[in-house]
């Protein structure tokens, strides 16, 4: 890394891996240089990089690490061992679709090329990055016509730049409302346990002079009511056929605090977000990390130490109380899953 | 503080108040001997105590120690002096509406007592105290009723031991389902920014062996629809007139969400945290914070330092998102104008 600093938090360079380690910001901005599938795999689990899109991403750049250590195999061979680490990509979290979808994709790339695999699927892992920072501003397009002028606007987690290819689902969509003087502010929600709000969103919002102001996840109904929010935009992790929607733990909360209170609610995801053989978000596995991630901070224990905390870090948001679902495919009001198969399908 | 350690959080002994410091809570268990009425004012502000009930006992034990340090003057002019002494602990915090109550009746006791003031007020600031003890265990008995066998609670900030006299008013019930054998276990919202589910609640509870899970604010709504919790129970800073009521900032979202998703919702409050005189919420004072309370974490910064937030630490919840308002005089359900002033004035 001592060529110039990458200005993504995923950069392929020079045949390497350099992911933003996202658990530092944004005290300390410090790449990892990764050079092989099961440090992707690692960095994924360990959420140096998280965010559906970008997990995908770098999955994709770790199947290609895996061919590079496998590059004077014959083919079948080389199938072999890509496969085990696509397998061991796959089981690095649970919950977004966007890994499995992205690690397909190279699955796919490596069976149709038994000459020159390595570079077809250098390509393809380039490919998708290239493909979700190009969704990203369509979606920033679609979404930001909903919005008007002087629009307040509250976001939780992190679906940003750092969250994806670069731009940002729903910060993609912020992002482009500010471009075009629609947006007044960006209320972010503090996002326990990890504060991905706090860390990573008023970090980038920050970076551009987007107005932010943090809150305690807690103190949204508060906002809601009193400070006269326009939209709630939010990423997903996973959406199902109907509309159920997967996001970080907070996000169904919201939705309903929305609705009661009369705010509108939108859901910015990529089409390789969408999970399809999904029927609703009850089938949807939700992952529950460790207990420490909330009975701790910074090693320090803030509560008894025979006290545990359950720790599901995503939620379901029924697909009823989303009023809009922006894709790059296209904007579906209201989803249901005629109107999502409708719009996937083009 | 060479005698006996207290056993409760707030003890008035040798005419000196000590108070267990609940910021250093749990990892220590430190006693401040306060023996000036200008150093309960500051423990009030500093939130060495918190809670209403709490607050209001601290106040009333302040105007004893202002008593003190003017018993050799002649009344008007103790009278004078004690008033400041009021006024000033009277501004320590803005929400919670004991505080005013207990000073009130401090003042009256002053002005009823020309001689012999001295042990007066003692005595009025000793009752003020034990009556809310008494207040919280027919609290605890009246709010039980509800609860039926295997019951599982959520309860959110800290309306225990440590926020009254002794005994709780939110975690009075929870103790007396538990003691009558009703309750499975008790769910604790984490309480941002000041934590004071994992730092106070937790830590009551597991004193007693009640069994207590902890989660994240934001993970309410996934709780409330998975783990079929049957009643959300807390405490209240003021009650209006119409039967709003202002608690810790996160309570007006866990109404809605009960509501949305079908769970109950309780209150329990003295009737020292009534303030008829308060015509809704609206007209209730929102104590603010410092933004540091929510950007920082012991000292360390969480975000970029050009980030604020707005840190309203209490909010509003409309009557209509009562089941159920429980007070010492009797239980008041779907609480309204008309049926506070019934129990009220009973």
């Amino acid at each position: 890394m001592n060529k110039s600093l990458p200005n993504r938090a995923i950069e392929w360079q020079e045949r390497k891996l350099i992911l933003l380690d996202q658990r530092r910001l944004p005290a300390e901005t410090k790449f990892l240089v990764i050079d092989s599938a099961s440090e992707a795999s690692n960095a994924i689990r360990d959420m140096v990089v998280r965010g559906a899109p970008a997990i995908g991403i770098t999955a994709g750049y770790g199947v290609v690490l895996s061919a590079i250590s496998c590059q004077q195999l014959p083919h079948h061979q080389a199938c072999e061992q890509i496969e085990r680490d696509i397998n061991n990509l796959a089981a690095a979290r649970p919950t977004a679709v966007n890994l499995h979808w992205a690690l397909q994709r190279m699955r796919d790339c490596l069976h149709n090329h038994a000459k020159d695999w390595l570079p077809a699927l250098e390509q393809e892992a380039i490919a998708i990055q290239q493909e979700d920072i190009d969704a990203n501003k369509t979606m920033g397009r679609l979404g930001a016509q909903f919005l008007y002028k002087q629009c307040k606007v509250m976001t939780h987690c992190n679906a940003g730049a750092l969250a994806t290819g670069g731009y940002g689902t729903a910060l993609g969509v912020i992002r482009t409302a500010f471009a075009n003087q629609k947006l007044q502010k960006v209320v972010a929600c503090e996002t326990r346990p990890w504060l991905q709000g706090s860390r990573l969103t008023a970090w980038e919002l920050t970076q551009e002079k987007i107005p932010v102001e943090l809150i305690c996840d807690s103190a949204a109904a508060s906002v809601l009511r009193e400070r006269k929010i326009d939209w709630v935009i939010v990423g997903a992790d996973r959406v199902a056929a109907n509309g159920d929607v997967a996001n970080k733990i907070g996000t169904c909360g919201l939705a309903i605090l929305a609705r009661h209170l009369g705010t509108k609610f939108m859901v910015v995801a990529p089409s390789s977000t969408f999970d399809l053989d999904c029927v609703n978000g009850d089938a949807i596995k939700i992952e529950v990390r460790q207990s420490e991630e909330v009975t701790h901070f910074a090693q320090q224990s803030l509560t008894s130490p025979e006290v545990s905390a359950w720790n599901p870090v995503f939620d379901i948001t029924p697909a009823n109380l989303i009023d809009v679902l922006v894709c790059e495919k296209g904007v579906i009001e209201r989803p249901n899953r005629q109107r999502i198969a409708q719009i996937l399908n083009k």
